[in-house]
């Protein structure tokens, strides 16, 4: 009944192999699984993406089977020993997740305490919406309401402003003050590098390169690595 | 009723003041107008917006009103001599000309012929979703449906792919191919410092640096300022 996630910024690192730069982290938190179910509908070739990922965690001697977007899939997720949610597109995640109704069987395992890894998009989706994504919304889920394992909102690849750059979009730091205008929720921001784990009611901080904590009304909070982040479980 | 739309990719240039860039353009287009009934809703502030975008058009003669997020104001779209949509976040807007049936008023108001002025946001909207914005999605909008005045998406402030950047999150690129992965629709991807200028049946790119168009299934299009693109009216 403990909760169990470990969520990243990122899947892959620059001049890595994929999840290489987390996977020390990623074997800590499985410990003895030796089996994990994948959901890889924020990519458009599932297939090509699942077996990425089962010849990945060959090489560490876990096993991975994918999931269909089915309904009938829910019994899968019903017997998972581990769950894994990947990167892509997180609109398209959601959506999937939703019309298949898949998403109310992971919420119920995963906060069942069965152990839940997320990378981007993964990560998007276990705060309670996707409305601190990046992503493009290139199609539209019935409702922005997501897995809402943590009380607070992620948003992955954080990027610092650039002083040197001569484009006008909005920072990252912009976007996600322009979401607390209308939003009054604490968001996590994970630089890229970094990850967030949770056990229970502890929440720690992984990898390099640390995060920004964004609060209404407040200077963003540097966080470092290896910081506990328990508050936040319980704000 | 003839369609007349000036669709910026960004309202500041780096380094110039607000609309600097394309004030010669938007005189242009306005022609004789000497009123702009602007809308503000991608800003929070919506006060503060108003009285940036009348001081910047005071100091060429044309005087401007802000519209209220109000149903009631539908009379006011109605009587305008020519409209224009800021930029800001593109959700926040699309959510409160949905609410407030103003998208109706101006959708109408712009097939008629009143001529329309719009930047990032502003022009995102034009298109027939906001699929192809690159906001983050801090309010869920009813629908991503937009005003549909040009047959095609639009994906304003398009950069280039980075080759030294480090960051692994999506190019503008990967996002746009990720688009045309589950939409078969056209994308005018205009840099910042371009826009499109239809009128009736002709439309023609403008600014500087040009833009790309993507169609599913084919290499990226690059076109150069001044190119008509009427084609893309009719496809």
């Amino acid at each position: 009944m403990t909760l169990r996630l470990l969520l990243l910024s990122n899947s892959t690192e620059h001049g890595k192999g994929y999840l290489d730069h987390a996977m020390p982290a990623v074997l800590d938190f499985l410990g003895p699984v030796r089996q994990l179910l994948f959901v890889p509908f924020a990519l458009r070739d599932r297939d090509a993406y699942t077996a990425r990922v089962r010849s990945r965690f060959a090489k560490e001697g876990i096993d991975v089977r994918g999931v269909r977007p089915e309904g009938s899939e829910a019994a899968v997720v019903e017997a998972a020993e581990a769950l894994f949610v990947g990167g892509g597109n997180t609109f398209r995640l959601l959506d999937t997740l939703q019309r298949t109704g898949l998403l109310e069987a992971l919420r119920r395992r995963a906060r069942r305490g069965v152990p839940y890894l997320g990378a981007s998009a993964g990560t998007n989706v276990a705060a309670p919406t996707i409305k601190t994504t990046n992503d493009m919304p290139i199609v539209q889920p019935a409702s922005f309401a997501a897995l809402d394992l943590v009380p607070f909102q992620i948003n992955p690849h954080y990027v610092d402003p650039d002083p040197s750059s001569r484009h006008m979009g909005e920072t990252r730091e912009e976007r996600l003050r322009e979401f607390l205008e209308d939003n009054d929720a604490v968001v996590v921001a994970l630089r890229e590098g970094a990850w967030l784990r949770v056990e229970g009611r502890r929440a720690t901080l992984g990898g390099s390169r640390g995060a920004r904590i964004f609060r209404r009304g407040r200077d963003p909070e540097e966080v470092s690595p290896g910081a506990a982040l328990d508050a936040l479980l319980t704000d």
